[in-house]
């Protein structure tokens, strides 16, 4: 089993690096020839949730167009799957058509498979893609810290669901190409083994659908407030604001299609809870002086809301402020 | 000199008790009979900026249209000023009428200072006012926390600046009736034996703004992060806000008609500095789950931008955020 690992931030190094000590041959494909050069020189340094070191062998290769021009055709190495780990931040339509560069140049086009928070990835790698290879959207829940270009922290165990998008009638899934269910049962396979608690979804827009409400809850105002996740419901001001965020958020994602989700306060609060000790990836990347993914999150809700005549102020106002934290 | 004072919050109860210290016979206007009756039967209890204690002897009445309608004209006594000490938001057209209501029918229709922050007041006191009276329009960065119905303690000493609104032409001061100048002098010499440190300004327009630009960045802020005046800019996160929206804030402002304010920046933080240890009135009222002043501070600079065609993104997220924030 081979993968191709696009992008060196945390998710990406994450699951590189326990994929690869199951056994799978890994490539990063990160943005700088720098990091390509460290992660195959060092390989990854995986602090696992227990605190135990490993350093894990993989192969590092940057992707620019220039490189990927200077690389013939025979030279790109077999891949069975690509695993997409940029942050929606960083997948302009450039760079989106970069990564169909990449996977039209390599052996038998193999699929590609998309972890981003929120749904706005889709529609520009739909348009790359150009109907040439397969494209399935995943959801996880898995946590990660990078420490350095070649050290991460895995902060939390959680599930990952996949599916091809679009989904396929049930007709359609009978004609698939045996080949293709082979690959989904390899990397299902390997996933789990790597302890991805992995699985197949038919209900993967209702999965994103609730990830998006948890995360346009919590990200933004642990950002605000400079907080761990645990702390955020601490303070009666700030559960308040935690409140009238999902009240806010929860009717447009029902008006896009969420299933109905009696729980989903009581979920907010439990995710808080477990990941009591995490840094949010967007408080991570304020504090780092990075962009962040405030426009994928609260800003596609907001379009949502817009696209369907609702308001949502408050989506809008963490936008905003979100926005403003990262002009120091 | 006898003083009417409207409201019995904590800007009526410092006023108040710091004028009756100085001799001034002072009648303390409030909404419930309650207040208005332990004010008469045990007098104002003040702690001033040192924390001595004082107990000072002053009228309590209570403010409604009830309470006029039984009052004959002849039994409301005569008063040299009325001094206007409600919160914007307790300000409605009703209780604007009732006010003019109260001066009509008290000897000689003496003249009404407002002392409210921003704007939005005016209109309709002018309007309730039919001309009947005169107003002035005052500013002051005194401060003050209200502890129980008769409780007051001093927690900043300011200033004030005072005007007629509108702003009269020198010709028209000149043919001003004198009594109008002997009330004024009578006024700021009790203002200042009281230590508000008052005077006439011809600027007091500008100076509304300038204290509105401050009060926009501090008093929301304070309250979204639940915090002291002192704190906000010790966070790079917070005061990276409070920069945004001080950005923000004051074209609108100089758009309005404020004088350009080099130092405007510094100004704000040297108030933060200088009541570094004050809770804002806008995080005493979250606090106390009543509401607020956001609507005429952010709100009104919102509709400022937006009768000039300019967008105030952050003072509408103020809005929404403190808004959000009472509904726990």
């Amino acid at each position: 089993m081979r993968i191709g690992i696009i992008g060196g931030g945390s998710i990406g190094l994450l699951f590189a690096s326990k994929l690869a000590a199951v056994g799978a041959e890994v490539t990063i494909w990160t943005r700088t020839e720098e990091q390509a050069f460290v992660i195959a020189a060092e390989g990854i340094r995986l602090w696992d949730a227990e605190g135990g070191e490993h350093t894990i062998v993989a192969g590092g290769e940057w992707l620019s167009r220039e490189r990927l021009a200077k690389m013939e055709a025979g030279r790109l190495e077999r891949a069975d799957w690509y695993l997409l780990a940029l942050k929606q931040t960083d997948l302009s339509k450039e760079t989106a058509e970069l990564i169909a560069e990449l996977i039209r140049r390599t052996p038998d086009r193999p699929p590609l498979l998309c972890i981003q928070n929120g749904t706005g990835h889709l529609g520009k790698l739909t348009a790359a893609s150009a109907g040439d290879f397969s494209i399935y959207n995943a959801v996880t829940s898995s946590g990660a810290k990078r420490e350095d270009m070649r050290s991460v922290r895995h902060t939390g165990q959680g599930s990952l669901f996949l599916a091809r998008t679009p989904e396929r009638s049930q007709g359609e899934r009978r004609a698939e190409r045996s080949e293709d269910d082979f690959r989904q049962k390899m990397l299902l396979n390997f996933l789990n083994r790597a302890g991805f608690d992995a699985s197949l979804s038919n209900d993967i827009h209702n999965r994103v659908f609730q990830k998006l409400l948890i995360n346009a809850v919590i990200n933004p105002l642990t950002a605000l407030y400079d907080m761990r996740n645990g702390e955020l419901p601490a303070h009666p001001a700030r559960r308040s604001l935690m409140k009238a965020l999902h009240d806010e958020t929860k009717p447009v994602l029902l008006a896009a299609g969420m299933k109905e989700w009696p729980d989903s306060w009581e979920s907010v609060l439990g995710v808080c809870e477990r990941t009591s000790c995490n840094v949010s990836s967007m408080l991570a990347d304020v504090r780092a002086g990075k962009g962040t993914e405030i426009d994928s999150i609260n800003g596609e809700i907001a379009r949502m809301a817009a696209a369907r005549g609702l308001s949502a102020p408050l989506n809008e106002s963490m936008l905003r402020l979100v926005e403003a934290l990262g002009k120091r």
